[in-house]
């Protein structure tokens, strides 16, 4: 068996997945991101510990936001974990004696889909993963494209309004300021301002989530219909640019938001400039420990 | 030695090449692409005998714009010339009696800088050639990469703004309706309308050319350094978002504009969201031809 370890901003999660990667069991603790990367990993470890005493696995993978050197194990930086040059990987290792293994969390959940999901049947394939931001793979004759320095396809950067939104990353307008679960939140939470009297804005109230949305568009509520449209058509702007540039043979939508489904993907798909196939990842919420116990098992090969 | 043959809209351009990739002479033909399809093979075929008393080549390799199949040796169709599902490439053998093969023209010119030319140092490069659209090559592990449909990547229809100026191919915003040489000229014809007394107006006058913004700009115009201000910061916005998406190894602008090499190249390094190598295509106005002839060899073997 293998141990599939999920590092995100707010919660780490781990699974403990068979080698046909069916996740037997799943953990979960809070990452606690504000505090020091030692204090964070010591937890990871006590975590792995208790599992281990449990069930015994024999490889561990972990997928993480951040430049990550999965050759070296080192995670160099990352926007929402302070990464220092962490030697993640070792550290992990060392601490629990089981080689282990790191990546990109979403070369990670490509991997998943890939070997264990919705990419099973494909070669070449792109993953966009909606969540604070847009993450994305590439896979290319079967295989994640790291790029020639090794970190993935940073494919939320792309530009798509040239005098757009601004984004940390320094530029504007790139996909993720309208495309991401976060833009979709700001859009919703701009359109409840505007409407105030509107189902969207009973439903939503002074959080709104995305999930919200897609209730108040199922109860018939123009509003909430018009923020889709217009999310979906962001989305789809990517998707019709990634179409030019790759001609894949399918894309596969992954996040929390792709438990939508058809809501999701059917205006999609109205929207793209050339059929293709269009899926939302099959592993959901498990695509982060899967994918990480899929990179186990081809890098530590 | 080698027969490599460039298709343009305007000219077709005929290259004896050889082994290792010089090339020996050339001719050029006019296109006349208003004519019927197999007329305009029939002028190919006529120049290609009289080339064929004079040197000994056994591989003909042709490149063309359009949707080619190079594996079926078929045109399917193109922008800019009457192609419908044309044989050309089984045209040409059985005509000339050697054998022939074809591929799309952005990526012959690929081939091109990576077997024999600025591309040769190394394996993931993306080619942007300027001319009347935005051609692209992506070559990924000394490979070009042509998606899963074999067309290849269309870099000039990424969309670079979701509400801009609207493009041939259905969508607006497309990198092509900003970065090309078209795209130039008309941003100089409107900078001239606007100032009529620069001295760019007096240089370029009624029909101004590319060349024609360079030289103003050189001679101290202001009018013309706006517009290559404006034009190079078109061209990074797509470089910065292949950045994100490829992570090359280099950058290569090819296409005539690229004769301006660093007046070229420099206004855009200042641009560009992360370093990385940007060179200008070594092989020039001879990068078809040469393309072709590599695409002769790597295909054909």
């Amino acid at each position: 068996m293998i141990l599939g370890i999920d590092i995100g901003g707010t919660n780490i999660k781990f699974g403990v997945v068979t080698e046909d990667y069916q996740l037997v069991k799943s953990w979960s603790i809070p990452t606690l991101s504000h505090r020091d990367i030692a204090e964070i990993i010591d937890d990871m470890i006590e975590k792995a510990r208790e599992i281990q005493a449990e069930y015994h696995f024999d490889r561990i993978g972990i997928g993480t936001p951040g430049d990550i050197d999965s050759e070296r194990g080192i995670c160099h930086r990352a926007g929402n974990l302070p990464y220092n040059q962490t030697p993640l990987a070792a550290m992990i290792r060392d601490a629990l004696n089981v080689p282990t293994c790191i990546a990109n969390d979403a070369t990670a959940a490509l991997y998943g889909e890939l070997y264990a999901g919705a990419g099973k049947a494909y070669q070449n394939i792109i993953m966009l993963t909606l969540g604070t931001g847009v993450g994305g793979g590439i896979a290319i004759n079967g295989k994640p494209y790291l790029g020639s320095k090794g970190y993935g396809g940073e494919l939320g950067h792309m530009i798509i309004h040239y005098d757009g939104l601004p984004c940390p990353c320094g530029l504007r307008g790139c996909y993720e300021q309208y495309a991401s679960v976060t833009a979709l939140v700001r859009q919703i939470k701009e359109a409840i301002a505007a409407h105030p009297d509107s189902l969207l804005a009973k439903i939503g109230g002074e959080s709104p989530s995305a999930r919200d949305v897609f209730s108040a568009k199922e109860q018939g509520c123009p509003v909430a219909d018009a923020v889709l449209e217009q999310y979906t058509r962001y989305i789809a702007i990517g998707i019709n640019s990634y179409e030019a540039i790759f001609q894949p043979e399918a894309f596969i939508i992954g996040g929390a938001i792709s438990q939508q489904d058809e809501n999701l993907l059917a205006p999609i798909r109205e929207k793209m400039r050339k059929p293709n196939t269009l899926l939302t990842s099959s592993l959901k919420n498990d695509a982060g420990m899967i994918g990480a116990a899929v990179v186990a098992t081809v890098f530590l090969q």
